[in-house]
């Protein structure tokens, strides 16, 4: 019998509480798949003496994190505190420093600091293992790693924050405003303190780049990504959507382009039969497109507790059933960028919702500047129209250049019958 | 640098075919993923010079199959053929008892005699693996090992026959019978020269087993599935279904009861808004559900040469990488059958399909058999009523025992005015 694995945990919220309670629960299960004991043998937090519903009085405690980090009675350092720099950053240096193998569920830090921390694993022969920071409970990290390995990754798309897609659902469940949804989205527990990092699609970002990481062999770098939020999506969005066979979805999209890795982040419409698009609530999903298998579409819970301790503790069964991968697949000093495509390189459909006085002669200037830059349309909306009020004027467009794009929806814009800043939003055809 | 991974494959049909294509066309990239070279050192197949639009000319040829599976320049075995027992068998046999790692595409063989080849396996330090046989392209073997392995399984639920899933999408998008949508799924090459395996039930049953082994630390036993085929299923019953709000699937399911492992493979009816309802043509999907992640769903491509490669691929990739897993995550000798339940202790609602003959009382006399079982009526369909002709009923149940529903139903048929056996039908929540 090998020795047990001993686990430090750092930080006690509810992923790091929850990781507590299943390899509690699951103690004996666990003994047999992997052939040793997992025991919890030190836990640090803030607060000693919270209630949190997990009993902790049996298991050393530590007032100083990197003192866990470092202690010779730990072989994994599972850090649940969050944040891309300071504690958390310091907690998992030194553990990997320290020659500990270390699982983690954040994503900002994967994210931003990836490439070097899995250089200092390496260094340390230590594992740097984090299923858990990109889709909670899907296994979307070892799928490209193990499970899709013999793929050339064409594209990921995927739906990688659980409160944005409440929202756009709610949204077009209950016919209701994006701030009434997140409202609503807040009392059930669903958004964060500050939910900038969630809507303005920064945490989405995040999770992309790691799983670009994976799948191209390049340095996660969230700077190359492409990022827009949902706040600026209407009702009226979610409503032309519905009639023109699309729903609103927040996508994270990577593909490598002979320009370079594009990654981007914004709503786009999926057409309604789409997988992406009846994926509902909270959940999460991704779909990985390879030269070999297709497309694999996977969806689950995509946050709270124990979903996401589900993958801090398939991780660390990994770990205790002498796992040795490098963190990005490659080795650290193999990652290299294809350097990152600018966004106006993409080609795809577009949705222009505009606001417009309706008065004759309207229609003829915003197409006659869409003709300027070549953009041709493939359908049209327009709602309730009364005469000499402002109405929504929906236009969807043949497949066309962003830049081209992005030029015509300025100058129309300026146009003096049009009353606010059109929408754009991409059509994704996936 | 390790030295490389020599491959002899064994059969050279559509899986074996693409298998030589990715190991040739993505060799760097798979040198790079796994740190060492992958090569293809020898090859089997029934006839050498059948053209196979791959290039084998350069590879070493034998004539007999078991010679490679014990030849000393190769590491891996690649098996193909297909088939429980045979050449297959003692291939894979010979190849393990040489101390090789095998990879196979072999459902029929892994199903019935999994247990055995472990034990094989392990005696022998060999790796025995079968991401290929189960859902094609989709990672499931690998998730059930390492992405949940922090789960109790609760459920499986799997779409795990695409030919089974085309017959009934197309049944249900061409509004024509079984006979034809088989027909045009054979012109598609969707079907074998003997579909009976596929339509039957059989080949999921297979499938379902090899995945309850992994769930649920029990030996894979295919005697101990409760199948049922898709062949009595007519476009009525898709209609009716559509009408209640459900798509009818094959489905496997598996769960471990108080009264042991309840593995069945029938048609069922599943909620239109399911994931599983909407999965098309000759897809696979499966949903599983654990204790800690909740459920995770994943789709994919079930056949085809490229994405049953790519999961054979992925095995050789896990090897070359120094895997060294148990087969069926347990050690063999610890697979432990908790039994199986019999099909009569499921609790489900159903579909109840008669062809009666439309006369005062013939609905008080099934009303009446069904009340006598305790079973109530949740709703009730019945459509073009001509008199004194025969009508198509149907009765959607509450939730009642399976051995109630099979007696009642047993009654009805014996009634004067029910023309035909009456057709019964799973609802399954999913």
């Amino acid at each position: 019998m090998i020795s047990p694995l001993r686990i430090g945990i750092v930080g006690l919220g509810t992923v790091g509480g929850a990781t507590v309670k299943i390899l509690t629960r699951q103690a004996a299960l666990l003994e047999e798949r992997c052939g040793r004991k997992i025991v919890v043998a030190g836990i640090s937090a803030r607060h000693k003496n919270k209630k949190r519903g997990v009993d902790i009085k049996n298991i050393r405690w530590f007032d100083d994190p990197l003192k866990l980090a470092a202690d010779k009675d730990i072989d994994v350092v599972v850090e649940t505190i969050g944040g891309a720099e300071g504690v958390a950053k310091a907690v998992v240096e030194k553990a990997l420093a320290s020659g500990k193998s270390v699982v983690t569920a954040n994503k900002a830090l994967i994210a931003h600091h990836g490439a070097a921390l899995a250089k200092l694993a390496e260094k340390n022969n230590a594992v740097l293992a984090f299923e858990a920071a990109v889709c909670g409970a899907i296994p979307v990290i070892k799928t490209l790693r193990d499970g899709l390995s013999a793929n050339r990754i064409l594209r990921i798309a995927g739906i990688l924050n659980g409160t944005c897609n409440y929202i756009l659902t709610s949204m077009a469940e209950k016919k209701c405003s994006f701030e009434q949804a997140l409202k609503e989205a807040r009392s059930r527990g669903y958004v964060e303190a500050d939910p900038s990092f969630d809507v303005d699609g920064t945490d989405t970002a995040h999770k992309l780049s790691i799983l670009s990481a994976l799948a191209y062999g390049a340095p996660p770098a969230p700077r190359g990504v492409f990022t827009e939020g949902i706040s600026r999506i209407t009702l009226s969005d979610i409503e032309f959507a519905a009639e023109l066979g699309y729903v609103i979805k927040l996508l994270g999209i990577s593909t490598l382009t002979d320009k370079g890795l594009l990654q981007r982040v914004h709503p786009a419409m999926v057409p309604a039969a789409a997988p992406l698009a009846t994926v509902q609530g909270a959940l999460n999903a991704v779909a990985l497109e390879g030269d070999a298998c297709g497309t694999v579409f996977l969806e689950g819970a995509g946050a709270g507790g124990e979903p996401t301790a589900s993958s801090v503790v398939a991780d660390i069964v990994d770990i205790a059933r002498g796992a040795s991968y490098k963190p990005f697949t490659l080795p650290a000093n193999r990652l290299k960028s294809p350097g990152f495509a600018d966004i106006g390189a993409l080609d795809c459909s577009y949705y222009l919702r505009l606001s417009v006085t309706d008065r004759p002669g309207v229609l003829a200037e915003v197409t006659g500047i869409l003709k300027e830059e070549n953009i041709s349309l493939r359908s049209f909306l327009q709602h309730s129209r009364q005469p000499n009020e402002t109405v929504q004027v929906v236009m969807v467009t043949h497949e066309t250049g962003e830049a081209a794009m992005q030029k015509a929806a300025a100058q129309v814009a300026k146009l003096k019958a049009v009353k606010e800043k059109p929408c754009l939003i991409r059509i994704e055809n996936l």
